[in-house]
């Protein structure tokens, strides 16, 4: 999360972090110091408290707030697993160590008051997002890592890893293989150098995304090509933001054509209503859509395979969705409703293997206007 | 899969595959021009056919036959499917480009004669494993891609790719981020050039592979860190034997304790029935097991799951498989069934972050004489 507070950040993030927790602790401290009835206040986390912010065009939370409060044997239970864990985590970053979120929910069977081991991951993993919630800080910089791993990157960058055994420069395509430069799982240790990008291409398939590279589209276009791997992980959507906020690059995201890579799109431009009190951090609003359209289906006349039930509910929950209330999002989801049709990227090669890169993309680009 | 005429070995494999492929549409036509009905002979690719190899030690399949004749509407369509797949794929190696299966499946569409275009994709599929068999040329060497992609290594192994850009020469630990680096696709473009490496160690969870990084295990025990990412990408399998046959290096493999990782470890050990006719291209007979044994649940007091009915079954369905029939899996399966539990990798952490390298891996690894 971006602290607007200039001086605090320039400061060490990994201080910042163990602050932000430990005066957290002190609430706690000073509420029991008081003679109060300890508690910690939330934004409520439900869907019905989350707001699409018009000025900023991501997902925020509303105005509504749930108290977590000692005053019951279960949120006694609550507040005790927190302090626990913030104990946990200012330790973490004293040592300069990390653990995984399913570590933290096993480690708390080392904790010596039973009452503060977690029943199951989902607990731990939502007292994390709580603390990032509340501290301002978000779970990366507590140096908490998640199983799913970040993509590749493939193009004309050359970047600077931190790395816990020193910095590595890197150049996404003159030092890798054809497998790209595999993002970390906390890509704020990524320092960017200089680049020849023109724009940022991401990609749902690792189908497409090797098509794109054996096709030398990175190359010639000047593209830097992530490869999203379907729903992306955290450290893919922060890198793509911060290829946008500090490069000022155009972001493009191009994916299959239904009504769940719709919503790829929409959590790498909007955010997700899980990680709404993050939108500012992972979303990137100005991120556009290439394709695959409904309207590129009946044009290119694609192989496609019949809408499911489930494909048209999907379909028409995103005609309802503030994130899809625009001229154009309305007109493509009503055709593939009335066509009941849906294409995979790769539908392109029933015209060729050089046709996406060749024809399609340059045609959507141009209009677009982005290349 | 390898070819045993040393003559043969040492030629471009692009151009030896295509001649092979060249070779079996030649045997058509010869049909032909002699008054026969074009026929292709393969080995009955079912569960019946498949027969563990004592001596190599991996699954092969055995004597039966099918035959594939044009003398039905039904079988004269497969032959027509292949004499397309098998154009498509010599004038791909001619250009020296690639394509994905999915592509394949797509492609077909752009076929003149309607009766080749392939139904769904397993019919594919299955097409380029039938090739694969009766050309004796992997699937890698027609240059089709997979979907699925390969995992990351870690260690002091120093490569060098052949790319479509030229070569790279990468040391997997100084030359790469945190995420390590990224197999490709086609593993036999690497050349191992020097390494340091006393073993390679295998693991299933990107969690478990982050904590080994991080605590310097492989700078530590010269330990190459192959990421499985579950059940293993072809090309994870084969640079994994290639490791292990060329640079003389004992490969361990290190997983959950249950049944399915137990086929994690069958797969990288033994081969995949689905793939026997690679298992010589893929498969590590000597690779041995490291934990989670269920010795390991009982002896280090694990934090666990009940196991499932289909955990039970699954356990059962090993105790019967050749490949698990050896003192150490009937002893570890009964145990497990005895005690009706199962561990994850990460639970190790019950014991403290470092307990894993510190003492587990440690203590296994001498107990097998490893390190």
């Amino acid at each position: 999360m971006s602290t607007t507070d200039d001086a605090e950040a320039t400061r060490d993030p990994d201080e910042r972090a163990r602050e932000r927790l430990i005066e957290l602790a002190a609430e706690f401290y000073d509420q029991f110091a008081g003679g109060q009835i300890p508690e910690m206040t939330l934004p409520t986390r439900t869907k019905s408290n989350i707001e699409y912010d018009e000025e900023s065009g991501v997902w925020v939370y509303g105005d509504r707030t749930s108290t977590r409060s000692a005053n019951s044997v279960r949120g006694a239970r609550k507040l005790l697993k927190a302090a626990y864990a913030i104990e946990f985590l200012a330790r973490q970053l004293d040592q300069g160590r990390s653990s995984t979120l399913r570590e933290l929910y096993y480690l708390s069977e080392s904790w010596d008051a039973e009452d503060a081991h977690f029943n199951d991951q989902s607990e731990s993993d939502k007292l994390i997002e709580d603390l990032e919630i509340v501290t301002g800080v978000t779970r990366e910089d507590f140096h908490m890592r998640p199983e799913e791993s970040g993509a590749t990157l493939m193009g004309p960058l050359r970047l600077r890893e931190q790395t816990r055994r020193g910095e590595r420069e890197i150049h996404c395509q003159e030092d890798v293989g054809e497998g790209g430069y595999q993002i970390p799982n906390n890509p704020d240790t990524i320092e960017f150098l200089d680049h020849d990008v023109e724009f940022v291409l991401c990609v749902e398939t690792g189908g497409m995304r090797d098509r794109l590279v054996e096709n030398g589209f990175d190359e010639e276009h000047g593209t830097l090509v992530v490869h999203l791997k379907g729903q992306p992980a955290r450290a893919t959507r922060r890198i793509t933001k911060r290829l946008h906020d500090e490069l000022d690059l155009p972001v493009v995201v191009f994916t299959d054509g239904d009504p769940w890579s719709y919503r790829i799109f929409g959590s790498v431009a909007y955010g997700s209503i899980k990680s709404a009190h993050l939108s500012e951090y992972l979303a990137t609003p100005e991120a556009r859509f290439v394709g695959i359209q409904p309207s590129d289906i009946v044009e290119y006349e694609l192989p496609t395979d019949p809408l499911s039930d489930s494909d048209v509910n999907a379909l028409e929950s995103e005609l309802e969705d503030p994130r899809f209330q625009t001229d154009y999002w309305e007109e493509q989801i009503e055709l593939q409703l009335d066509i009941g049709k849906k294409a995979e990227q790769q539908a392109l090669a029933s015209r060729g293997l050089d046709f996406v890169t060749e024809e399609y993309l340059p045609a959507r680009l141009d209009e677009m206007g982005v290349s």
